[in-house]
């Protein structure tokens, strides 16, 4: 497809893969999955090769990553990295993005894909694509619904109603995360999909769509366009005054939630949002005893552990013994130990470290 | 005591304290209890100081561990380091070790200790020592044995009857480790302790003992004291010819368990033999919930932990959350996880290191 565009969303932080991830180093550019040696955000953009050419690649970071991000995206150079002089939500990111791509080519069609997923089924997970891309090049805002495999209270949830094609149905609203009983009927009922948070839809849509609906956010880029003329150094100083201005708003709310048409493409590519430690065992290839251990660990009658030597030397013999389901990351100046279940629980490490003022740590 | 020597026996390796404890760098090397920054040999050292001085301390060590142990000892200046040639068991380390002092001292009394051992109340011990020495000094071989405070079935026990003067009585009969209900029988009863394997004598009594129950050893001593005469390198090179004639045996089962008459010094001064992780764990301070952990250890709902950074930068932020009872221990180019109780299995990892070759982790 000629026009499709990639906007990639790499400006997250968090504090859920500490100590591998730190303020300057989040975890898109870290390769999480267990035997991965591509940061996400690489895997997002390999991905995506096949059918979208590297000089369509927008990266949108903010200010503090945009060094790292550029640094590790050294196989791409074609890509184009950009960054938020500072972080206004989904919604400021996908409006100024798409303009950017639009300037370039007015007849684009948008993918918008968060950096930090990951894709087991790649094939899959690009036939979704095109037929998503397909659909929003017919008009309308078009979603991936990801095909829930268990009852998740963790994520939004778009209810789809009949194929008004093969494999696009139309969605009739979006869900907030739901109880643990009503994600039990959402994923009985088949009507149900997780939101992914990729989006495909026309440059021109979107930005036609946001002009009705946060129409501070199409002012705001109309003010950016309008000093490019002038040159990239207006620009940039037009873009540092015009981002403090913006709505903080995520896409969804300000939005995705207020369109009278969207599409959703139901899919299933082993998608994965990568929310924890936890999430990062999943993606792992276990051993007989469950466990997901780097090169080189000494497991004795040890099940179910995820053992990480991210550290730079990676010559660290980790032994574990009798112990089961716990998390060991390794890294060259820290060490976590958590049980999987408890893995959401990091961040109390980092509200502690910050609380000490372990600038170094965080 | 003007004739008081001190004969201690730090040859020893293993692997109970591995990744700390290394075969170049064995466990009296180390500075094992937490909150010390001393090594086990030089507490030994430095605890018997105030009765011995460092010129009448003869320190016996192994080849392989002459450099680290001189190195060590650095604070020693006057502490005599030897080497055997090759280990052999306890009692030729304190025949030879006996013979060298009393060549230097031909009326010494001798203070036979190991390296490794952990002493909380350094006055009880002091004056257990010098009940003992004085014990020594009247003629028999004379041992402290621990007062038992838990039935233990981990260690030897000696049985003692009626005092003979005050604080020493006679023993009866030194015993293996006993089975648990044995071990509760003798905790009861009062009459056994446990044998600490710290023996005080007469240098003469020791090498007359000597030449009575191990004649092998004694003609080996005697070769070793006649090329003596003739310098320093043609006693080492006699050393390093007896050494693997002499008998592989204790001192316990070769003369102790062999004598007439023995006294033994009941004590208790907070001795440990600081078998294992678990061990160390009970010589540190610990906190509310129970964990002993060195400083700057980020603890989140984590209770009864020995967390120990061992890495020479120290450096490392060490994070526990949800955790209960492990030993973590981290050096610079190892991490260990086990639950306490099962400290002892650590071996497992250094055999499984073995098998895979990785030398530099040994």
């Amino acid at each position: 497809m000629e026009h499709l565009h990639a906007l990639i969303m790499a400006g997250g932080t968090g504090t859920r893969f500490w100590p591998a991830s730190r303020r300057e180093r989040p975890k898109q550019l870290l390769p999480i999955a267990p035997g991965s040696k591509e940061s996400l955000l690489e895997s997002t953009i390999r991905r995506i090769l096949p059918m979208c050419a590297e000089e369509r690649i927008l990266v949108v970071t903010g200010q503090r990553l945009l060094d790292a991000t550029r640094a590790s995206l050294s196989a791409f150079p074609k890509v184009t990295v950009v960054a938020e002089p500072l972080a206004r939500n989904t919604a400021p990111c996908i409006g100024w993005g798409t303009a950017l791509i639009a300037r370039r080519d007015p007849r684009a069609i948008v993918m918008a894909l968060p950096s930090d997923h990951h894709v087991k089924d790649e094939a899959a997970f690009r036939a979704a694509v095109e037929r998503a891309a397909g659909s929003a090049e017919a008009g309308p805002v078009t979603t991936l619904g990801i095909q829930p495999n268990r009852p998740e209270t963790g994520f939004g949830h778009i209810e789809a109603s009949d194929e008004v094609s093969p494999g696009v149905r139309r969605a009739v609203r979006f869900v907030e995360k739901p109880t643990r009983e009503r994600a039990e009927e959402y994923m009985q009922s088949g009507r149900y999909f997780w939101n992914s948070g990729m989006f495909f839809y026309r440059a021109s849509v979107m930005l036609e769509a946001i002009a009705v609906h946060l129409p501070e956010l199409a002012k705001g880029i109309a003010r950016i366009e309008t000093a490019a003329q002038r040159g990239p150094d207006a620009e940039d100083a037009e873009t540092r005054a015009v981002f403090p201005t913006l709505p903080n708003i995520s896409i969804d709310y300000g939005v995705m939630e207020k369109l009278e048409l969207i599409h959703v493409v139901p899919a299933e590519f082993g998608w994965s949002d990568v929310g924890s430690w936890q999430a990062a065992w999943e993606l792992g290839s276990p051993d007989a005893a469950g466990n997901v251990a780097d090169a080189g660990a000494v497991l004795v009658d040890a099940s179910g552990n995820l053992v990480r030597d991210l550290s730079s030397r990676k010559r660290r013999a980790i032994a574990l013994v009798g112990v089961r389901d716990l998390c060991i990351i390794e890294t060259d100046d820290a060490l976590l130990v958590v049980p999987r279940e408890r893995a959401q629980e990091v961040r109390k490490v980092v509200e502690e470290l910050e609380r000490r003022g372990a600038e170094d740590k965080l």
